[in-house]
């Protein structure tokens, strides 16, 4: 029996079924480990600082000696020297004694504050302090910032550009990270020609847009894409590249062709593979209906909309999390804009619509149904999601539009 | 004099400044140039689609000779053939005849409409068309989709994933775009080390967290960072480095170490490269007041302040629009979260105040301002900016909150 599952059920099963399709992992320098996801849990391997430090340029006192200080009678301090940015300090900070700390300096033992230079006046070897201070002001004090052996960056975590910053703070050159997913892209349709290829006149081509549309998207989300091949709507054919694609990828990706034998053939193909299971067989979203999510053992295979705007929405809403669960953790939420919208936009009770569009000036204008793909893609920079349960959205009814 | 822009003024001063630093351009397959810009239009190189394609199922006709047919009195066609998948159709479709075309398949000559199969019915070889159709219904027309010569991608596009699409389906397979960025990377500061090496107990050392925050940021940008050094608080060391990074790199960003020696020193050595010119020498905005916009000649010179919470804040809101004034186009707007605040947060007036928090259902907590450098990074997940005309933001009052 085919199984048909809405928006919401699909988003809700798609990490428990593709979880346990695990990755390698491998070793790489923390520049390189940018949009990856860590293998191993990253602890301090210290304390952090391993110092006491001066969060300004001021002098390092005991705080207790300046209690009381003001203006009319500030606390009278011994200078005690001076520390050198970069090195520990070979003075000690005793009662009644102050001694030059730059912003980022090592603050002598015995000392517990800092006063900024600006509330303090020099007067030969004596400091004049003319505000108190609490212990603790303007420093930070050994391990504040992490302590030796905590956890900072868990396992799981997806490495954006702080976390690299995190990473290097903590000293490390290198860390564990899973391996990027490997996607195999198959196209299928008798109809589609590489997109490097001039047209036949005699002959009712349609380039590959799915293809491009993949491996960008795998790309942007770091992923590895790999071309597998353009078949014909021939069940051997699309059956030896499903299998090479299996053997060299973690995942499979195959566009459908658009005629009604193309479905067959890919759902016959798809069925008959080693562990096949599917999650389901067709979406209740528009467009995108003849999505196909399923499994080969240990290995994703995904039967795309072989129209290139439907494939593209549901790369966006469904692959997109899809490629996450792969990864083990939570797709990154996608951010959004707050639009008006400029007109009605029917949509119909039982399925989710994606209606894309574009933004401009807070106002979101729905392109026109009847566009052709270029213009569709060409003319949108974004898209609404309308829930099954909707009937439509009014003019001037606030909308979230996300970007893709 | 010094000059102090605020976070408005350097905005809207920043496009202009930094414009006249064209990059070189290169050719690229269409799949590596997702992420570039577009360095000259990409027209349609033939009507798109080139033939009249169907969109269903269905019986290609003359729609007049539907007109008037009803479940009760069907129109009755001649069958007049099948087009192959594929294939030009050798037939043509005269007065009241029709001929079948699947989805994608080339609608032949003479026919206007195409009527979908569940409204119709095969006796013999006669067709019952109960449905009457418009002309153009269920097909696009010959350069429906795009004509001969029409501009489709403008010079300029920051080429994402459905523009790559859009090339493909144009039958692009390699374009012109701009090279990428090259980005210099100094880090200054006597205490500063490489995040690979293991602190000295006897020195008060620092990580160098910018450097990998720079290399990070620019890299998802879609330039290429190029660490030249880490230099010493010294004149001469920070000169040399910043003529290396010149001489190999369109930008240099030089991240200032926090001591005050430091400021002069890298101020001194920018003020002296040839062809100097500076848009600002600091910023009303906190963290980052120690910034530094600068050009030498056709190169952007940048001083980040040291301290790498404000340097990140400053790449997040400053560097980033430099970046794509030197590709020429505007900054993709940053998307957002809409939260509300867990708590008052106050602000200066006179000055832009970026506040780190984390997100979470919805609302937005600030990470408290005491947090040391990893604590900030490892628990924020985005920020919000409080403009310098406001004394800051109430509890429970909406906030965008932009992520980073």
């Amino acid at each position: 029996m085919l199984i048909v599952k809405s928006y919401d059920e699909a988003i809700r099963e798609i990490p428990e079924f593709y979880k346990e399709l695990p990755l390698q992992t491998e070793t790489v320098t923390i520049e390189a480990a940018l949009g990856r996801v860590l293998a191993e849990d990253a602890c301090a391997g210290e304390d952090i600082p391993h110092f006491c430090r001066s969060t300004v340029d001021g002098w390092a006192v005991k705080a207790a000696d300046t209690f009381g200080a003001s203006d009319a009678f500030p606390a009278i301090l011994k200078i005690g020297g001076e520390v050198e940015m970069g090195k520990k300090p070979a003075v000690c900070v005793e009662k009644e004694k102050a001694c030059y700390v730059p912003t980022g300096g090592w603050v002598p033992e015995g000392a517990d504050a800092v006063v900024m230079i600006e509330f303090c006046e020099v007067l030969k070897d004596e400091l004049l302090v003319y505000k108190p201070v609490s212990p603790g002001a303007s420093m930070v004090f050994r391990g504040d910032d992490a302590k030796e052996n905590q956890v900072i960056v868990p396992k799981g975590t997806l490495l954006g550009a702080k976390e690299i910053g995190t990473l290097s703070a903590l000293g490390f050159a290198e860390v564990k990270v899973l391996c990027r997913p490997v996607v195999g892209i198959i196209s299928t349709g008798n109809e589609i020609v590489d997109s490097a290829t001039p047209f036949d006149p005699e002959k009712a081509q349609m380039r590959d847009v799915n293809r491009y549309l993949v491996s960008s998207l795998i790309t942007q989300w770091g992923g590895v894409p790999r071309f597998i091949a353009i078949v014909k709507d021939d069940e051997a054919q699309i059956r030896a590249a499903a299998e090479k694609a299996l053997a060299e990828c973690d995942v499979v990706i195959m566009s459908g062709g658009s005629s009604a034998g193309i479905k067959d053939n890919s759902m016959k193909v798809i069925e008959s593979l080693p562990g096949a299971e599917f999650l389901t067989h067709g979406l209740a979203i528009k467009p995108g209906k003849p999505t196909i999510l399923a499994r080969a053992g240990r290995k994703a295979v995904i039967g795309l909309p072989g129209h290139p705007v439907s494939a593209y929405f549901i790369l966006q809403a469904i692959v997109y999390q899809i490629f996450y669960s792969l990864l083990g953790i939570k797709a990154p939420e996608k951010a959004y804009f707050v639009a008006k919208t400029a007109e009605k936009i029917p949509s119909n009770n039982g399925r989710d619509d994606f209606v894309a569009g574009k933004i401009e000036n807070g106002v979101f204008r729905p392109v026109p149904v009847k566009s052709g793909l270029i213009t569709l893609l060409s003319a949108s920079n974004g898209y609404i999601r309308i829930g099954k349960d909707s009937e439509g959205i009014n003019k001037d009814e606030e909308v979230l539009v996300y970007q893709y």
